[in-house]
């Protein structure tokens, strides 16, 4: 089967500068350095993005579920887009990719970073080899029951590439050309894995998710503080005991009463106020790069 | 008539930081300092708030016009919440305000600023008491036949507070204090005037709308370039012939061509998008105070 990656921008309607890199380039064929890669790409939820959205009736980047490809009876939008693109550009679909790449924006001050879901081997090679070139962070999302069915999980690889700070539906010229380095970047190793010419660093380093936590909330569950200005776009930096993490309009300092020290990720994304997800805390840690992880990727796009 | 202050947060639904100071104002009363003033708070567009937009049908901030109050058959939800709002506490309504603060954020980066609508001379007064206390930027917005309906313009007196830059649907630590603070100096100030307790200044700095300029489009009149990044958060900074102001993907460069110097403000706000606004040009001004705007606000608060 031939080589084809799936790629991805405005899975969220209202991340809009992906949407926008994917439709200059549509009409600019030489816009983006493929380099020789066969790819598909695709704006994950149009109508959201007409709306103006992040989704209209549930997250999409949520909304994908084995289950739901057995017994199909979805009357939610976002569950039928889902299937939709699996029938399209899953492995078994119409025009099969092996490898999805999902390009996202956030609120929060994370920087460039991929985002890995679970320890697939073909994952953490290509996330391994952007490490090496670009030396982006990346952020490991697993152990979460209350956050699954992502995009990428339903292809054999895939990455979410993250890139904030930006508001939602606002154009910013950094976020783009951000957004249009890294997408070349993965084009590019894809092509090194498919002439075999490797260069898989030994080590990489890994912020693997622990938990979330919520906003502080009064009795009725309304959010009664907000981010700490000191704990505010501080992602990628520790948090230990007593710091800072939010603030009351009384005067109330909360702070972090944990024993334990955390790199915190995705402070104040504005999209997860409804997860009740603050912020989330990962551990930084270094890891031996494994031959198994390499081989994946290699007998994926070979 | 007693002297009462129409309060507003939220009149765009993605506006949250005043909105969430005004909720927890509501469950502590103690929160804000009012200097005696008797306020009346209230919600802009509270079913574009619970829908995480800036609006249902049309811009509520440009749905406040005269002739809808003589032929009222609006079926457009942002005319009838104007109606409705001006009956409430409209200077002839239910529950008479003299005066209305309308309290915004925007993504530029405008930090906080006042935004006065013609030139009245309450407005103006009350713009130059602010100015005199915080230093607060004013920007005169007028002359502008597309841009028209707002709030303020149907209380007799009314300013805008504008503070950026802030996401949509984002709570940020500095906007919430920044708001509150503006809040309570308005008040103040509204006190000190009612006291006859006087100290306007001399002078005052005024940033006087010229004109409004688009995003570069390609022929089907999509957006085809962006701000450039050194034009990006340069909101108040001089824009002069030959500064860089929009960059296309294709590498090309778009400068700024007239002779003539302006100051941008509101560069890049995500709203304006569909607004075809790109940024506002103004002149800055000196101008001198005016005896008969303070007579105005004097005559409007006693």
């Amino acid at each position: 089967m031939q080589l084809q990656v799936l790629l991805v921008a405005g899975t969220h309607g209202n991340e809009i500068n992906g949407i926008w890199l994917f439709e200059e380039w549509e009409k600019s064929f030489f816009l983006i350095n493929t380099h020789g890669i066969k790819t598909c790409k695709v704006i994950g939820n149009p109508q959201a993005k007409n709306a103006g959205k992040r989704y209209l009736h549930s997250d999409l980047n949520r909304s994908f579920r084995e289950e739901s490809f057995v017994s199909f009876e979805a009357s939610n939008f976002e569950e039928i887009r889902a299937n939709e693109l699996v029938k399209l550009y899953g492995i078994s679909g119409e025009n099969p990719c092996q490898i999805a790449l999902d390009f996202h924006t956030t609120t929060a001050s994370m920087g460039s970073c991929l985002v890995v879901y679970g320890r697939r081997g073909a994952d953490l090679a290509l996330a391994a080899l952007i490490q090496h070139k670009l030396g982006l962070p990346i952020y490991l999302h697993e152990s979460d029951k209350k956050q699954t069915g992502f995009l990428v999980e339903s292809w054999p690889c895939g990455l979410v590439v993250e890139i904030g700070p930006v508001g939602q539906g606002l154009l910013n010229s950094k976020i783009i050309s951000q957004t249009k380095l890294i997408l070349e970047n993965l084009l590019e190793q894809i092509q090194q894995v498919k002439h075999l010419n490797l260069s898989f660093p030994e080590k990489l380093i890994i912020h693997r998710h622990i938990k979330s936590i919520d906003f502080p909330r009064d009795e009725a569950g309304h959010i009664d503080g907000y981010v700490h200005s000191l704990r505010q776009s501080k992602d990628w930096q520790p948090l230990k005991k007593n710091d800072e993490l939010f603030y009351k309009l009384n005067g109330e300092t909360i702070k972090f009463e944990e024993d334990e020290n955390y790199i915190p990720v995705f402070i104040n994304e504005a999209a997860y106020m409804e997860k009740n997800i603050a912020m989330s805390l990962t551990k930084r840690e270094l890891w031996d790069f494994q031959q198994a992880w390499e081989q994946s990727l290699i007998d994926l796009i070979n």
